[in-house]
């Protein structure tokens, strides 16, 4: 990891996460990954939250090494309910076990991870299920519908909009286990389906390797590289309508979804295969974005590409402000010379810490970019790779150059570009090294217009700044001709989780203010579900509700609060009524 | 025109349709303009319908010359209605015009024409009004839901599912007259704002002249080109999910589409317009494909595109085989090398006739074809031109040549792609003149995953075939990575509207059965309406009659079968439940 601190270096947690702790269920990912900030990273925080050495030299939050107790919190599942689903999947997969219940009862908001180090642990579920198939579902689903048992379903747990939480306890289903299988490729179609809770791993590797596992004449991707693609499934993918770091190439999930196999309670759907139909409103489009409220996706048929990393080039350029940056972007997107996979454009204070973050303050580069013109907080990052056919990716990567160039940007060579890809994946474990010192990192983003982007970017961060000590970076991706996702992402000192909502809600309200779409891809959630109705319309939303009473009359699937659909009037916030 | 005949001519209607006949209502666009085969065509259509000159020497069906006159049909609208449409729209806005009624009664579907021509005249309305605003229709829907009186829509009139059709009488709204203005223009985001009726040429030229109507930069494209381009309107395209000749670049209406404004029977839908959201279910796929059944679509969101015609590189090729063009084809579109926007492959029978449809039976090509081993009735010609930025045209096409090589491909030059470019639009034309002596013309189309395109294209042609002494030509476009749009065009002697349907419904069949999407970009209307459920599953299907009842309850909208949402299960065809 970082090299070795020249002063003072606080005690970041290294061990390992014992098997059966807290720490072990809210840290991210592998147990054996450590990540934490360098020295000139660290000595930036302590500058930006004013605090000295001190301040980290004792864990401001329960660091979790203790073991997982719910003795104060019983499953209250009917031992009848326990009997007919060990008949239907065994004794091996049901569980009523502390550890297996809070280890699905939380996704991965800051406001989950805060309170499963205070031990808050208000939503649990009774008892977890490990199905196998669409039949064991169909029977969970049929059962549970039966006897009004509320209904969850844990896919990768990356959830941070508290999509995951049992609000109203009962059933949640684990996918992690058994409902990870591939079902059939199609090399002709190129197409693969798989089960719901099949990981980004699992599927990448199983696409990169298909010549021996299936005979293919070549490799494929997937093409969705989220974030939180090694601790994501597909299920959770489709219903949240979440999108990967490569989008502005491989386009969103709801663009590589070509059907879906849901178990709801009026039975299965089986959404159509087709590229496009002209046959009715579109049901795929129905059902990504219901997020469990309408049923349990069962299988994903997804598209599949070509695997052709030989042909990527990676570059990134300097930028002198976020205006002309914003502008090259828009170009770059506008252009109709084909579309980078990444493309990330980082705003002034975001290029601040990525500087040092992938260790360009170390290179020669560095100094350089001052004499150049190109000022601290003022100059903005870009960087990306291209992907395709070779041609492709020679004519996209020429045009950004060009587009750069006429904007003023210096070229930063691939070097930038290989550093992030280095963490893109592993960022995640960083923030939990942190919190540990009660330093809170989390992120919110949107979907804007180019003509509505500098008010948007402004407006949210100024909220987010309103908050004394924090750092608030911002990039762009997931870009588009109409425009682009804003990120942002805050770091602050913080150790209470309802310290932490209400400073979540102060931006999530100037996100909807701001005239910005209140989730590209993160979903809604229960967290995000009372804004949901004001930001699309009181009729707008009514569609959802005729949906979910057709599918879900009782309200059993994932209910409490989820895309708001059993969230009192009262509960919701109507802030900018259309 | 084409040429003199060297032999028989038969006596092609050339005349201007008188303007109150009811040839100007059937007859396809321009009264001046007329489209009659060339010598080698009518040749080939005397051969293949196995009769002589005699046949072509006197009409088979009404030439349509006569005024209309609908005094058998009266409208039957209460005058206290009349009275308060005219008191919204004015007295010019609102008509019981014969002609204006019949003018909005049908489509474009060879059963529409010869229901005309025949004068059959089963679903007329009883008023036509003409709105010019949002504000205006508002009113219309409201009053309409109050006095329970059917509303039906006409945008272009270019249905060719009877999806205009006034089966229950009532109101029509004829969004031609005033419903056809721009309202707004945004050329950072880019994109354009137009009422529902605004017509395909409307919209480019104003996109083409947008440097001096807006002052832009530069000037743009639609980049949505179908064949009814002409004569059809941008609400039209969005509510039944159109597609045009150039969407394999541009993408279909569904993908340009940014947002839409709807009159319902609970008042005004206003979608969000972002390029990404992860908000629900998408409400701007609930709305496309509802074909006017949930209510009125008044405004829409474009986006739009860079308009580069010196960019663009045409070609085209001549395949040895189906099989062999087929895959080239699925090669191209999964090579990642970006898309050419027309895109267009004809099998042996389209090949047969194209050649003479587009003049290339007179060129010195003509006799190297044989010669070098592409056969009659096997060779298969491949054509289309690229649209974007000059350096992605040449990557697409330099790969389309490299990939029409390794398929045995022989380059035809851009002529025929030209030739084809001429005719695109005024085809149609040719429909009416030969329809005069009972000759049909009509077309069918579905979306066809690559692995089972040659069983949908074997086992549809089988059916259209079925008929004797019928030409059945197939096209491949609309591609995309995971399979094609498949049309079929028949041409058949035939002056009865009724058996026209019977001939209609096998092909339909056969579409369902043999796994193929039963609408790529055609819609669904009322004459699809049938086969809807059975595609899609009862369950599916289930999603549209929860929509339907939270929009409009008492089946206003244009009620009578569209997208079968009113029509008994006993007038539905399930031929292959899922």
């Amino acid at each position: 990891m970082a090299k070795k601190y020249k002063d003072f270096e606080p005690k970041w947690i290294k061990e390992r996460a014992p098997k059966d702790s807290y720490r072990s269920i809210f840290r991210w990912g592998d147990p054996d990954f450590v990540k934490y900030p360098k020295e000139s990273l660290y000595k930036m925080m302590k500058e930006k939250f004013d605090v000295t050495d001190e301040y980290f030299e004792k864990y401001n939050m329960s660091t979790g090494f203790d073991s997982v107790d719910l003795s104060k919190y019983p499953s209250k599942i009917d031992s009848k309910h326990l009997k007919y689903f060990i008949s239907i999947l065994g004794q091996d997969n049901v569980s009523t076990k502390d550890y297996d219940r809070l280890s699905v009862a939380y996704g991965q908001t800051a406001y989950d991870l805060m309170r499963i180090r205070q031990h808050k642990f208000e939503n649990l579920p009774d008892v977890v299920l490990y199905p196998s198939t669409t039949q064991e579902v169909e029977k969970i689903v049929a059962y549970c519908v039966k006897h009004k048992i509320p209904l969850y379903v844990y896919g990768g747990g990356s959830s941070v909009t508290r999509g995951v939480e049992c609000v109203k306890n009962g059933v949640s289903l684990d996918m992690r286990k058994n409902f990870n299988k591939v079902l059939a490729f199609n090399e002709i179609d190129q197409t693969i389906t798989v089960q719901a809770g099949c990981s980004g791993p699992k599927l990448e590797e199983t696409l990169n390797n298909a010549v021996n596992l299936f005979g293919a004449k070549r490799a494929y991707t997937c093409g969705h590289f989220p974030q939180s693609f090694e601790y994501s499934s597909v299920g959770g993918w489709t219903v949240t309508r979440g999108s990967g770091q490569n989008s502005t190439y491989y386009g969103c999930i709801t663009d590589i979804v070509l059907s879906q196999k849901y178990v709801t309670p009026i039975g299965v759907i089986q959404t159509s295969h087709y590229s496009r139909e002209a046959t009715g409103p579109n049901l795929n489009q129905i059902m990504m974005g219901s997020e469990g409220t309408f049923g349990v996706l069962t299988e994903v048929t997804l598209k599949i590409f070509r695997y052709m990393p030989e042909n990527r080039i990676r570059f990134s350029y300097m930028f002198k402000d976020w205006d002309s940056a914003m502008k090259a972007a828009r170009e770059m997107m506008q252009h109709e010379s084909g579309y980078s996979s990444v493309f990330r454009l980082s705003d002034p204070e975001e290029t601040s810490m990525m500087l040092r973050l992938y260790n360009v303050d170390d290179t020669p580069l560095s100094p350089l970019l001052d004499k150049f013109g190109y000022k601290e907080m003022e100059r903005c990052m870009f960087l990306g790779f291209t992907d395709g056919e070779k041609g492709y990716c020679k004519n996209v990567a020429k045009n950004i150059r060009k587009i750069a160039k006429a904007y003023g940007a210096m070229s930063m060579t691939g070097y930038v570009c290989k550093s992030w890809e280095k963490g893109r994946f592993n960022d995640p474990y960083l923030r939990d090294t942190l919190m540990d010192f009660g330093v809170v990192t989390d992120t919110l983003e949107c979907t804007v217009n180019w003509s509505n982007m500098a008010k948007v970017h402004h407006d949210v961060r100024e909220v987010c700044h309103a908050l004394p000590h924090t750092i608030v970076t911002t990039h762009m991706s997931h870009c588009y001709p109409q425009g682009a996702n804003l990120y942002f992402i805050f770091i602050t000192p913080m150790n209470d989780a309802e310290e932490f909502k209400r400073y979540h809600t102060t931006i999530l309200d100037a996100i909807q203010k701001s005239g910005a779409a209140i989730s590209h891809h993160h979903g809604i959630g229960k967290m995000f579900a009372p804004w949901l109705e004001g930001y699309l319309g009181k009729k707008e939303y009514g569609t959802f509700k005729a949906l979910k009473e057709y599918f879900d009359k009782d309200y059993l699937m994932n209910p409490g609060g989820t895309i708001g659909l059993d969230l009192p009037d009262s509960k919701k916030k109507f802030i900018k009524e259309k």
